[in-house]
């Protein structure tokens, strides 16, 4: 197998790329992992003869046409300009997200072999007037540039797919807590910050009201979700490549109180509360909960809830992200 | 105002070039109006000081800026590649239905002063696994590329109306009959020719089950509806700038009825019927029955049936068809 991971440096590309090589894929191992990325990795990535990291801007067609070539068996298109960002440069979001993601699936209908794509949306889909229930069958009003882009990529892999370019997979992930690394310009950065930073002795600041609730999936349940969705037969989605994946509900508030069980009332007096209307309009457009039958029927597992994310970030990462917290 | 109309001299653009003209709009009389389209017009068009007429690619994003100058005050983008020849063409469906409405999109943005854009989708953006109803609420998982491609630029003209570059509106088109001039490469071409053709004295095909059932509008309703789409208040479409418009519903054996009411036994005999799946799996992948109950408050208005849509045509095409016809 020849994969690409798109965003491979980031933090779920990276850790995508250690658990496929490290158990390979139902479809055989991984003989070749490229990690392409708009820049060198600021982590550690796996030492390892298979991987090969490449640097470039993924909405330049040649530079994309170089990376996926005849032989190429799966990409994972992760990359992506992150929602504030987006929504702040709409130019760059629309080059990026729009035009990255065109020249993704160009490139895998030149080579002609109906590669399987397993493309990252975002519950940032949703927005509006949302019903009770959000899942597969609700109608998308995004409210931001970055949830018009992914809803575009998710109706781009449908039609790739169906007519035959690709075999594709576009998986809708919850807002992913607890994120390692340093905080981003994503809206939603506030929800990992909240808890990475005062396990690891800093000051982090929540900007959304304690009742705003979130949909969430921790960093190891998404990329078992990606991995899933590389070895599933395609021809099971049926008439839409777009599966919702389950995520669990839990308001910020509650998420402060696991904050305190995790780490004890020193880490809880590091977090502050100072309301950013524009963060708290983006965020509360976004669905508190999800339904994701589908999904579930498919074989993708939700996590359990906050808890259980946090004892995963501190498995995971704690160690590597005190070494960047310095 | 300045208005422009991209596919204007089609017969919908046609048809409401002389509305405009003749009528005004809400926010005052058209003093130019310019009708851009890819290549001279088939049919005569408005003998008016106020028009300007212009040939080029809507893609090119050069020809588009010098089409939508300061000083526009509302674009109808109608141009398009229809649905039969975006399925076999990709490459040419992508570059005019999405490059192209980027295009106009973009160009409307530029000039700083957020234009009205009506943008024309259709009843395509809908398939697969519909539920009774359909419309604002359904979720969109289209079966064809032109379908997907209108999906797109119902997302665009959101986000776009969102962020104050454009003042847009994207009106999901039902199926239009009768339109008057030749058949195309629309899937959707016989619905006009097995009434048009006959009236005319031609010999026409249905390729589709006599029980398939379509949502139909007539083009002088459509054409109402894009004039009353530049007419109403944007804040008063809320989250979605998308209208489901009304449509009526009829199976084909009952077209065929009503063009022997119209036509006689005479015009009646004109038309067979040859099974053509493909036609049928992209008509039968289209909703029957359309909901648009946001559209029908705002004051949008459906048809009364195919035998009221029979009778314009006769009133306002039929002329006109017999010297094409000739």
């Amino acid at each position: 197998m020849r994969i690409v991971i798109t965003g491979g440096c980031g933090f779920l590309g990276r850790r995508l790329a250690l658990l496929l090589l490290d158990r390979g894929t139902a479809q055989g191992a991984v003989d070749e992992l490229v990690l392409f990325d708009n820049a060198p990795s600021a982590l550690p990535l796996p030492d390892d003869r298979r991987v090969r990291v490449v640097s470039g801007d993924i909405a330049d067609r040649d530079t994309v046409r170089a990376l996926i070539v005849p032989g190429t068996d799966a990409v994972f298109h992760l990359a992506a300009i992150v929602s504030g960002q987006a929504e702040a440069d709409t130019d760059l979001g629309y080059r990026v997200n729009l035009d990255g993601t065109r020249a993704v699936l160009d490139a895998c209908r030149t080579i002609g072999s109906a590669p399987k794509v397993i493309f990252a949306s975002s519950l940032a889909v949703y927005g509006g007037a949302l019903p009770p229930m959000v899942g597969d069958d609700t109608a998308l009003t995004p409210q931001s540039s970055y949830g018009t882009q992914k809803a575009i990529g998710e109706l781009l892999v449908n039609d790739y797919s169906r007519k035959g370019f690709i075999d594709g997979r576009a998986l809708r992930l919850p807002t992913v807590v607890v994120r390692p690394g340093l905080p981003n310009r994503a809206a939603s950065t506030f929800a990992s910050s909240m808890i990475r930073e005062p396990l690891t002795g800093k000051e982090a600041v929540c900007p959304v009201a304690p009742d705003t609730v979130m949909a969430l999936a921790s960093p190891r349940g998404v990329v078992a979700s990606l991995a899933h969705a590389l070895d599933i037969d395609g021809a099971a989605l049926g008439d839409s490549r777009v599966l919702q994946l389950p995520g669990y509900s839990v308001s910020v508030g509650e998420m402060a109180e696991a904050l305190k069980r995790a780490g004890g009332a020193a880490a809880y007096a590091r977090l502050s509360w100072q309301h950013d209307p524009t963060i708290q309009a983006i965020v509360g457009s976004w669905p508190p909960a999800l339904v994701a039958p589908r999904a579930e029927a498919l074989g993708f597992k939700p996590d359990s809830g906050i808890d259980e994310a946090i004892g995963f970030f501190i498995e995971d990462d704690l160690a590597l992200q005190k070494t960047l917290a310095g």
